[in-house]
Order: structure tokens, then C-alpha cells, then sequence
């Protein structure tokens, strides 16, 4: 089953849960119901939660936070593939996944033509509604019916060799329809509803995060100063998360002005920033807001007309675009090597997070790309800064610009050894500095015509086994 | 230094030994003299070889397969830039080594306007002669006068914000112009040559390569009777080596014809498949020849005009392009683990050995692609699947299909699990084949809710140290 949803906003809100109650009456009975779950990203509760408590799920991709779905994930009850949100969409339509049966899709409005207006996510429901051979619709009439003028749903996607360039130049371009289309045939239920999407509350701004926005902020200053950008920066694409939430808030008070958005997700602070005139346009293909930005949005929601595009999940994450456009990517990470090596996924090299999500769309094809974390973790006791990385998603050839609160290692252009000095001296947390570079020296030394990138193997992974077994690094 | 150059071709014959004289003279009068050298990718004795024995290259960058100049990059004495081979030439553009001072191009021809013919490589020659201060033209009278109308130069690249589309739809569509153009008063000598390039000669088909490259041929009929690409396939990518020749030496023979290439290196058994009628047209960035296949190509290059193209390697590496005409890409492996990360670059985790070299560019965006090698290497003592790879140069995300002569094993649409069986079953050698279930075994039984990719972190590399430490894995 295909349905709706990217990181909590315009998932079906009513199906998943009678879902979920049939799928337990139907194991109380001794018969199996599971499905395989598509989205565009996160849900909510509401959807990966309750079927993953009905043990409802056998298959789930591309993305997901949901606490219970996680455990099931890596209880290895479900089998989770972990996709890049840009490749799903054509993964499915190549057919990795079989025939798709069933679509569930959140929707504002049906017009009397029988186009749908969307939400407050696009994702991958153009696909879904393409691909499935039932739909279920849901209209929630908690989205305003002014979303209509919001989306921008490119139709013109082919499979190769028939694939064309995507014409965009600039965020706030449009290139599609407003409307969804679905074939009325395949329409086997419509559900009306009424109720929010997920409440993405965020933690206020805390002091760490401050210092890591303003050292992000000012290497832009600094590439705009060697000539490499314009002063009005390239599109900004910032991960969800609580740096990606004050670098936005730093942007609010620097001199920067007409910046653009070309991203995934709309927080409360991007969104912000379309006010405070720091922003002329975002492109996205989702909102992904706290309860109250979100009534606030819809209460006003005219005024951010035509200067807000939501796009299906393969054109905000398109490798073309990010590419093109130049784009500059703020990304989390769970940890990163002396190397430069990005582990955005697994803790301890073993245990799914939350997935690589856009990260890896963005970052790989960004003109500049940043990831971000504190220095450790769990009070101290993990560093973010490792000898090896215990799982790769980004690797030492894609990473730019590594920050912590400690600083910025610009890796762009180095050579390893080089890099690692300046990572260690730079991002790592000073409790750590000394066995890093202690654990590179012995590897230089050690390294007998095998110097390029110096590992004592035997050792690589042992600050993650010493957390594992002793519970500190 | 920006020197031209790609795997052995099209790269300066005089200048470098000259340099490399100069060099050792310098250092025996106690002075310093070194350079950052930047090319295409590979050269040869004649450049990376005369230089690294006259200990006159620090930095190196981006692709490397001369003896001396890898002993000198492990050694510590050569600080190596491991980068997309896409990606150089805007990386020196962007300015992220300095300022390039000179520029030594080798060229066929130099029209009395001063427009440069070139010869057997584009590489990053445009971007050389656009980016240096000074420039030193090699004419090289053993290519043909004849090259001219073999190239396309694109001359549109901006950077962003006012990048635009490029417009390639077919492997054989011209975009651009068939000269290079320099600035004559940047021109401070021209040297004239008769030299050959490199003989690439190749081992003859062996048992194993024929094995693989029977598997991906009838992987890909597979496809074509899934529907997912017609039966003039897609346009192939294949990567230097004895397995990519063997593909070809099998498409030769197979049913498949009016193909198309869109890759780096035209390769003998590539040119060979223009012969035979099984490919239509072919781009790349460089011939990569034997001598014999070079001399035959040049005796009768008129008959292969408007079949072959060879563009800036930033075009014909480039991730838009790549993803557009939705590439089969092939390319080579140190090894891979259960998981899927494919290591392209590192023995042991330590030792470079030629650099990622466009295998990222083309397999980040390819529409399929492949990474192959035989199981087992050094007469079975090392395995190519490990538990954990000891570096990382394709992840989980962007690995498709695996090939060694034991089978073949399709990741698509998989979880890690489920993806670790299979890689083990078709790919492993049955040597390893029980030691490596039972270690994925072991690690889910102590995973403990953190299984979705279960791993014993203090055991995932010790085949690796046991390689180091015995001589077997």
C-alpha cells in the first residue's frame, strides 16, 4: 500500500486506524493481515504507529520516526529499506516492490472534475495515485480549500530513454499542475475528515545549537566574500532538527536578505523567515510545522500565496535541480569519522534512527553541504567525532563542511590526514581531542606503505564496542 | 599544475620529464621543487612515474595509477585528493586548491586561429586552459590531423546561481564545440612531439570474467522481459578492467545490437562493438587503447566520425546526464560487504589504491548498475565479501547488483537482512560462504533491538586484521 505523508503533515488521518483494528481482529482469529507500507517519509502516530502496534506492517520504506514502528524495525519484525526519498518514486514505478494495490492519499479537496487539490504534503502521491490499482481518498477539511494554487505536481516525468530535462532554474519556478490527477475507476472509497496533522513541536534554540548556527553563518559570510556565491547565498536546504531550526533562527537576524528555499520540509522558522522578508520563496514538498504555525498558516494562508511551492518528494530532491540550482545543504548526522566519513542512520553501526531520508539527494549533488551535530552525546559519554564510523551514508568523496559546537572543519579539497587533523582540532569535543589524535599518530606510524588513509583495524570500531559493553566511549 | 591526461591518453609526452629533470636538479642544489599536479585521471610513466621519482608532486589529485606515484601517496610524501572525476573541474573552478598557475595540454592540432584540435582525451582540459595563467601546448603529430570533428566541448557551464539544463538526450547528440580555446597571450610555448600514448593492453578473457560477464548479460535480458529498459537496452557505462572487457567481448556474441555507450573510456572491445554493428554510437571522455587497437583506430579514424564523441569528463561523467539517459553502469571492486557498501578504493581500509574514480558519478545515478569482481583474491586467501567493508565508497543506498563469478545477487528493493543472504549465497566464495552466515547469524542473535543491521562491532573487520596478521582472512 501506497499512502500519503511526509514528516507528520497530510498522512490519511482515518483508514490507517480501522486498518489497524481489522488487522488485530484479524490475527485474533488466527489469520494473517500485514501489508507492505510505502510513504513519502515520516507519519505520525495515527499511522506507523498504530499498525505497527497491530504487528500490521511486514515491509516498510523509505523513512519513518515513529517510536513503535522503530522498535519492530529493529526487532527485525519489519523489513525496513532505507531509500533515498528522491528514489522511491521511480523505484516503485520500475517495479522493485511488485504491483502497488492499494493508495490511501490525504487530500484538501475533490473538484467536481475530479482533480485533487492537496494538502500539506506532496510526497509521493502523484506515484502512488499513478501506480496503485485502488485509491482511497481522504479529504480532510482541516486544510484550508486555499491550499489549491500551492502545489506544483510535474507530470512530465518519463522513464528512460524518454526522460527530458527538468526545467527548473529557479525555487519558486513552476513547472506543473496545481492539481493531482487520478483516474475516477480506481476511486473505491472517499473518507471525509477533520483533523490536524502531527504537532511538530521543536525544542527552543539551546546554546549549543546557537554557537554551531553562528559558525555555519559565518562561513557563509566567508564564501560569499571568496567570490563563490552571490550575497544572497544559494537556495538554503536545512534538514529537520534543532540546528537546522537556529541556523534558520540566526538567518532571521543577520544582514542576509532575498534568500531562497529550495528544501524538503517547511518548520516554523523557515516559514518565519518568508515574514521577516529574510526569504523570498521556498520550494518544498512538505510542511512539516508546530500545531499553532500551523493554524497560524492556515488562518492566513492566502498571503503566503506564490511565494510557497509544494513539489512531489522527486523534484524537491531532485539531483538535477540540487545541482543545478547550486544548492546549500544543512544536514544532521548521528556521527562522523576523522575521515570525513557521515553516518546518518545507525547507532552503534547496528540500529536504524530514523532513515538517510533527503540527506543524501541533497548533500551528494549540493554546491556546499554542511552537517551538523554536538560533539557528543548522552551527556559526554559518546563522542560524535569517531576514529571509524560504525555505518556510512555520506563518504569522505560527498562531505564538505563538518560543525559541532566546538567549530567548522571545512573539508573540501584536503587530502585525508589532512583532514582528520583538522576535524579532530576543529569539531571534536576537547575530552576526545587527545585519544584522536593519539589513535592517528599510532596509525601513521603503523601504516607501512598503507598511509593514505592510516587504520589500526583492530581498533577502528573499539570506541563503539567500549560504549556498547561499558556504556561510555 | 593542470596537465591533460586520462587513463593513459591524450596526457603531455615531453614537458613532464623535462620538469622531472629540472626537479632533481633543484633538489640536489639543496632547493625546494614541487607541484600540486591535477589531470584527468590516470597517465602514465611518462608523468606520474618521472614526476614521483623525482619526489616533485605534494599534492595529487584525482586519480592515480602509476606505481611510484601510489608508493608516494601511501608513503605519506603525497598528500592524494580522492575526488569524483565530475567534480575536479568545478572544484578548481570554485577555487578550492588555489589559484592554477600552468596549464600543460597535449593536443592533435593547432588551427592557424588559434582553436586547439584535441587529440585522444578531453578530460579537464577546457577547464585548465580557461583556469590557468600560463599555458604550454604539446603537439602531438602521432595523433591524427583527422581528430578534428571527434569532440565536444561544452562551453555553457556557469556556476550556479545561473546554471542551465544540459540539453544531452542521446549519447550521440553534440552540445557543444569540436575545439578547445585558449587565450593566446596565456600561450607561453608550444612543444612539439611524436610520442605514443600508453599501451593499455589487457589480459586476454579469462575463465572467471567470462562467468561474470555471463551472469550481467543475462541479468540484463532479465530486464528487458521485465519491461524496464527495451532490448537496445540503455546506454552502458563500463570501468576499466579485465570484467567490463569481458561484458563487452560477451555483448559481442549475444542478440543485442544498436546499442549505445555513454561512459569514460572507450576501451578495445568497445571500439570493437562499433565494428561489429552491436553499438550504434559511443561517448566518452578518453580512448583508453592497446597500442595495437591505437594505431588500427588511428590508420582508419575517418570511418569512425560521427560515431564517437569524447567530451569534457564533467559532461560525460556528469550526475544530470547520467541519471537522464538512466545509465547500466559497470564497474570494478576491492569488495563489498553482506550489507552492500562497496569499497572501490582501499585495501585493508588503508591503502589507496587508484582513487573512486567515476564509479560514484556514474552508479550514484545510474539506472542499474553493477560492481563486480571475483569472489576471492591472492589465490583465495583474501575474500572479496566481508562482514563489514574496510572503507566505504558506494553505501547501502546506491548499490544495485552484485557480480562475482559465483553468481549474482540483485539489492534492489531489499532490506539488509534479507540483501546479506543473498549476497552471501550468490556471491561468496563457498570457502567463506558458512563463516560469513554464521557471523550474520551471530549478530542477530546478539542484537537485542538493534537488529536492522545487525553487526558484532568488535568482530566486523577481523578478517581484515587476520588478512594483516596472518596473510589469510
Amino acid at each position: 500500500m501506497g499512502m500519503s505523508g511526509f514528516t507528520g503533515s497530510g498522512y490519511p488521518k482515518a483508514v490507517p486506524g480501522e486498518l489497524a483494528q481489522r488487522m488485530t481482529a484479524a490475527h485474533a482469529a488466527g489469520d494473517e493481515f500485514t501489508i507492505g507500507l510505502l510513504t513519502g517519509a515520516s507519519t505520525s502516530q495515527e499511522l506507523d504507529g498504530v499498525l505497527a502496534k497491530a504487528k500490521g506492517v511486514h515491509l516498510r520504506a523509505p523513512f519513518n520516526t515513529d517510536p513503535d514502528m522503530r522498535r519492530a524495525i529493529n526487532a527485525g519484525d519489519v523489513e525496513f529499506i532505507d531509500t533515498h526519498l528522491s528514489h522511491l518514486a521511480q523505484q516503485v514505478w520500475f517495479g522493485y516492490y511488485g504491483k502497488l494495490d492499494v493508495a490511501v492519499i490525504e487530500v484538501a479537496a475533490v473538484l467536481p472534475n475530479g482533480l485533487l487539490v492537496p494538502g500539506s504534503s506532496v510526497g509521493n502521491n502523484k506515484t502512488w495515485l499513478d501506480q496503485a490499482d485502488k485509491v482511497i481518498l481522504e479529504v480532510n477539511e482541516w486544510h484550508p480549500r486555499e491550499y489549491e494554487g500551492f502545489h506544483d505536481v510535474y507530470y512530465g516525468t518519463q522513464l528512460p530513454p524518454r526522460r527530458n530535462p527538468i526545467e527548473i532554474l529557479r525555487p519558486d519556478q513552476r513547472i506543473g499542475d496545481p492539481y493531482l490527477r487520478v483516474d475516477p475507476k480506481k476511486v473505491v472509497a472517499i473518507v471525509e475528515t477533520n483533523a490536524p496533522d502531527r504537532d511538530n513541536a521543536f525544542a527552543p534554540v539551546d546554546e549549543k545549537s546557537e554557537a554551531m548556527a553562528g559558525y555555519l553563518i559565518d562561513f557563509l559570510r566567508h564564501e560569499v566574500r571568496a567570490g563563490r556565491m552571490p550575497d544572497t547565498l544559494l537556495p538554503i536546504q536545512s534538514g529537520s532538527g534543532n540546528v537546522a531550526n537556529a541556523v534558520l533562527d540566526g538567518l532571521k537576524t543577520s544582514e542576509f536578505e532575498h534568500l531562497t528555499s529550495y528544501t524538503e520540509v517547511i518548520q516554523d522558522n523557515l516559514l518565519g523567515l518568508l515574514d521577516t522578508g529574510t526569504l523570498d520563496s521556498i520550494s518544498a514538498t512538505a510542511f512539516s510545522l508546530s500545531r499553532e504555525a500551523a493554524e497560524n498558516f492556515n488562518a492566513n494562508i492566502e498571503s503566503y500565496k506564490g511565494r510557497i511551492l509544494l513539489r512531489p518528494q522527486e523534484m524537491s530532491n531532485h539531483p538535477e535541480i540540487v545541482r543545478r540550482l547550486g544548492l546549500i545543504a544543512i544536514n544532521g548526522m548521528v556521527e562522523a569519522d576523522i575521515y570525513g566519513h557521515v553516518n546518518s542512520t545507525h547507532v552503534s553501526g547496528s540500529r536504524m534512527l530514523n532513515g538517510i531520508g533527503g540527506s543524501g539527494d541533497f548533500a551528494r549533488n549540493a554546491f556546499l553541504n554542511f552537517f551538523v551535530s554536538p560533539s557528543t552525546a548522552k551527556n559526554g559519554v559518546i563522542s560524535t567525532i569517531v576514529p571509524m564510523a560504525s555505518h556510512v551514508d555520506h563518504t569522505e568523496h560527498d562531505v564538505h563542511v563538518l560543525v559541532t559546537e566546538q567549530g567548522i572543519a571545512d573539508l573540501r579539497g584536503t587530502s585525508p590526514i589532512k583532514r582528520a587533523r583538522r576535524v579532530i582540532d576543529n569539531c571534536a569535543h576537547p575530552d576526545y581531542r587527545d585519544r584522536l589524535h593519539d589513535y592517528l599518530d599510532r596509525a601513521i606510524a603503523a601504516s607501512k606503505g598503507a598511509g593514505h588513509s592510516p587504520h589500526i583495524l583492530s581498533e577502528a570500531l573499539s570506541w563503539h564496542t567500549n560504549f556498547l559493553d561499558s556504556g561510555q566511549m
